[in-house]
């Protein structure tokens, strides 16, 4: 049994455990810290890994079950604002390493508690139209490729009100289209910029946010209005973040929170 | 915005913020540091208080949701371990005052990490045979007020592979005979004098521990096996616990692992 130091921050309520290098968790240890109450609790862990020479830093990211991940919309903002307020990274543009690849970051605001980061989220490829199954309603959606398969559905009419009352429990899919599955995101039509959405993600259920999933409702949402790029402003159940789509660039802006630092014993 | 210490710690998987009478926290506070994914999350708080000059320390317990808790048997486990296992109080026998009275705790074994401590858990009174609906399936239960009103049904060849298979989402009770509503358990028949069960908590759900639930389901599996008294190990979905009854004493020894220290932003 031994103590390591952590922190647990969150964006926009999807949360995680920031660890050094210096610990090199087991599937078993990674499962029991993210155990809400035998553990501390939390969605994901992040190990905070130097990646080379030149300063740059590499995001391991874990799942709650132990398994490796390769990227996390929101975990990437977490992990800028504790490498810029912290004193890791001197500027406030700077490169993290994720297994998918790098990705550019820029801290807007930034305090040791709050932070407000833009990250760049690549390509948002559409792949087609699909449909999704909700009870007994069935509704269109367009099949975006983020490096995960999304299905972004705006339903005409919707309003933030009736958005809330649906039920999301299991949404039905074509699974020809998505063999491997697909997260599911319902959303109101654009109005004023700006978008209400919930999110079912892949193998796990509904959540409070999804990174890629909302970078996907902003693409289907200017698809629906009949644009290509744009800028939305999209409001999920943790709360707002903005989304820039610009040919094959898309940004992800939105605030990351850490909430507490201290030991925990493995 | 301040910052302030606390430890996380659980028993049998019913999880605590620990915090100190220098803080005083609002509903809303409390409700902020329990929440899963912004806050630390925890099922409640447990402030540290001096009661008096002679050294006793009381149990300001609250819940989840910012309300005030009378007592909580899981609580005062992890509340002593913290008292001893700190320097707090320098002996392992001693009182810990709560809002339903003073309980007498033992400290059996003490690390800074985990601790066996029995707590005195004052009577089981029996108030009668009730029933319980499952589904389809209508169970007979013991009424048993610890404090707290309890329905504890013994289902007779119910085995510890059928009672996790068994569906407790929303059992039905009789209103008339529990108008304030009641904590629900299902159990195993007495075996080499231990019980499996499994507790749905009042305005709670499923969940993972219930201190007063353990004794109620010792007393109902006792009268099942045609005794009063006795000793009976509990195990629950979060851990295994002794529970004695004694005429009108009872006392419930289990388990206490404090996790986590740290600073978290109010």
């Amino acid at each position: 049994m031994n103590t390591i130091s952590f922190a647990k921050g969150h964006g926009t309520e999807n949360d995680f455990l920031i660890i050094d290098a210096t610990v090199d968790p087991t599937e078993e240890q990674v499962r029991a810290l993210c155990e809400r109450r035998a553990g501390l609790g939390a969605d994901g862990v992040l190990r905070v890994v130097r990646a080379d020479a030149d300063g740059q830093w590499f995001m391991d990211y874990r799942n709650a079950d132990g398994s490796i991940a390769e990227m996390c919309g929101n975990g990437v903002r977490v992990f800028a604002h504790w490498l810029r307020s912290r004193g890791l990274v001197d500027s406030d543009e700077f490169t993290v390493g994720t297994r998918a690849g790098d990705r550019r970051v820029t801290v807007r605001e930034c305090s040791d508690t709050d932070a407000v980061v833009t990250v760049e989220m690549g390509a948002a490829e559409v792949t087609g139209l699909s449909t999704a199954r909700l009870g007994d309603l069935t509704v269109a959606g367009l099949g975006v490729d983020m490096g995960n398969p999304h299905v972004a559905c705006v339903l005409p009419g919707l309003t933030p009100e009736s958005l809330q009352a649906m039920a999301l429990s299991d949404p039905e899919f074509d699974r020809e289209f998505f063999p491997s599955g697909v997260n599911v995101e319902i959303l109101t039509p654009l109005t004023d910029g700006a978008v209400h959405m919930r999110v079912h993600e892949r193998g796990v259920g509904e959540t409070r946010s999804c990174g890629t999933g909302t970078v996907a409702a902003a693409r289907a949402a200017l698809a629906d209005a009949g644009w290509t790029d744009g800028e939305v402003t999209v409001h999920i159940p943790g709360g707002t973040v903005q989304v820039t789509i610009d040919g094959d660039r898309s940004t992800l802006t939105g605030p990351s929170r850490i909430i507490a630092t201290g030991e925990v014993t493995l």
